[in-house]
């Protein structure tokens, strides 16, 4: 099968492509194992030499997801998997409207288009967010939960969860939406999505740097580890189309936790140095965003279509420095 | 103040436009009323001369709203309110996705882009509709029933919702939606709504027409007359901000009828020889779109917020007979 990752620059994109390369997609017969042939990775810039995912199987093509004609192009004409992961993050959609509007709804709009337009209705993974729930937010969100956004970024990505909706009613694309809880510890550094502090407050410290938090201590978090959502998106992209039925989208599991914990978590693995570098400094144009979000879900849906969680936020802290080989 | 009304050759476009004219809009501190100074029309086309609003304070302008430049030029620098009725049917959607992504989709994004850019925050009312929810399906739609459309006018208008929530949230507009009902009984000819049938088969018998009715004698709709969506919809453009909250739309109330129970209403105001007119011939393209749609609902935030509904069919038929001067 050849594939296009839409943000294959990026963390999850270069992990992403990372397992397929590895194993395969179990897409064939009876869940068969079926070898990745090719991969496209799409994304505004090559990542450093150094990061960079090195195959012969793999293309890198530089470009713009809201450039429908640079968009088609990299899918082409035999392309059976999409996985969209490009995105502009949360602080970004909020801080600047149009580049939010332009990459996250133009964005997945074009790949869709190009992918209908391909005619071989390819299997399409797209990653929207637990942002797409806002106001009134109930204790615990479950699969009944109505999204009400209130932030551009979970407008866009519901928006986006639509789309591939009816373009999967259609025949146009085998479609399929997830969304992903806070995903931490990414490694690299700090960006603009609200939620950028839940891995740099691990991060930061264990690499010998104070981190100021911007949200209180008492801030709750929907989180999931890099292992295991690649695990789960990878999953997603897998599942019979059956298995989704009219309903596309489905909430991923995850774990709640609060910076509190994140810190104890960080001082238990980490030790008392790393921790004492955390302090908190409330930032409100942060603060507003990530209080509107949900942290507490239950995901009856997803744990029984086989979608995994963390045991806890020390197994998370614990496969960060395993796998960044951290030097305690 | 100065209006535009979108898809303002039609139905309620007219309908609504000649209200406004009559008594102006309340909008005044503590609801009083101002003047409506100035109206333009948009629409594809001019309707009838006959049929067309004569009133030295409207223009007509001719375009399409998929056609940014064209919107952005009717709706000018200083217009303060905004009704957008402009769309394609859910049957036309159906049947043409690209029609039905332009004018649906593209059009009311023209529509908000065309307000952010004027810079003086109008007010909109979008009409939505209760095609926005799908599957499953509850045996009584409420407030709290998440939109599931399983079909592509009501994923486009489902969109639509969130983009002026959004750009209401965002300060862009003071924008609100509202879930309309089937309207019925609407005078003219059929047309390409799924839902075109529950009025057709009231009009065409009552004009010595025979109609073959395309969905089962059991089937329930959600149904609202002319003059009351008419003053729910201005209703729901006079109510302060506040009173909408950050939640932007809102279930119209309506009344359950059967098709049994409007031939009943047809037969018992227009008589045994009208109803006799009726066949039943189900019509699978028809009754697939039908039968997603929510029959029975409450809706007590529309009741609070002051929304009304018909009694019963009986005054649905009634009000046509009255103000389209049928004789019997």
């Amino acid at each position: 099968m050849k594939i296009l990752i839409t943000g294959g620059g990026g963390f999850l994109g270069q992990r992403v492509a990372r397992e397929l390369l590895a194993h395969g997609v179990k897409t064939g017969a009876g869940g068969a194992s079926v070898p990745v042939s090719a991969i496209t990775l799409f994304d505004i810039a090559e990542p450093p030499a150094g990061v960079a995912l090195k195959d012969p199987r793999v293309t890198f093509v530089t470009g713009e997801v809201s450039d429908k004609a640079a968009v088609a192009a990299a899918l082409g004409r035999d392309t059976g998997g999409v996985f969209h992961f490009a995105a502009v993050v949360s602080g970004q959609a909020e801080a600047d409207f149009d580049i939010g509007m332009r990459v996250n709804l133009d964005g997945i709009r074009n790949v869709l288009e190009a992918c209908r337009a391909a005619g071989n209705q390819p299997r399409l993974l797209f990653s929207s967010s637990i942002a797409v729930f806002g106001v009134p937010l109930p204790d615990v969100v479950n699969d009944g939960t109505t999204p009400t956004p209130q932030a551009s970024y979970g407008v866009q990505k519901l928006i986006g969860e639509w789309l591939v909706a009816d373009f999967t009613r259609k025949g146009y694309i085998d479609g399929r939406a997830v969304r992903i809880p806070t995903v931490s510890v990414r490694p690299g550094k700090a960006n603009a999505a609200a939620s950028s502090f839940a891995s740099a407050v691990i991060r930061e410290p264990l690499n010998g740097i104070d981190y100021a938090c911007p949200v209180s201590e008492k801030t709750l978090m929907w989180m999931c580890s890099p292992r295991r959502v690649v695990g789960n998106l990878i999953r997603a992209f897998e599942l019979p189309s059956e298995t989704w039925g009219p309903i596309r989208s489905v909430n991923l599991p995850g774990i709640t936790v609060s910076v509190t914990e994140m810190v104890a978590s960080l001082k238990k693995l980490g030790g008392e140095k790393a921790a004492a570098r955390v302090s908190i400094q409330v930032d409100p144009r942060i603060d507003a965003i990530v209080q509107t979000w949900a942290a507490r879900l239950e995901t009856p849906r997803a744990d029984k279509m086989g979608f995994v969680a963390d045991a806890n936020m020390d197994e998370i802290v614990a496969q960060y420095i395993a796998d960044e080989g951290i030097k305690l």
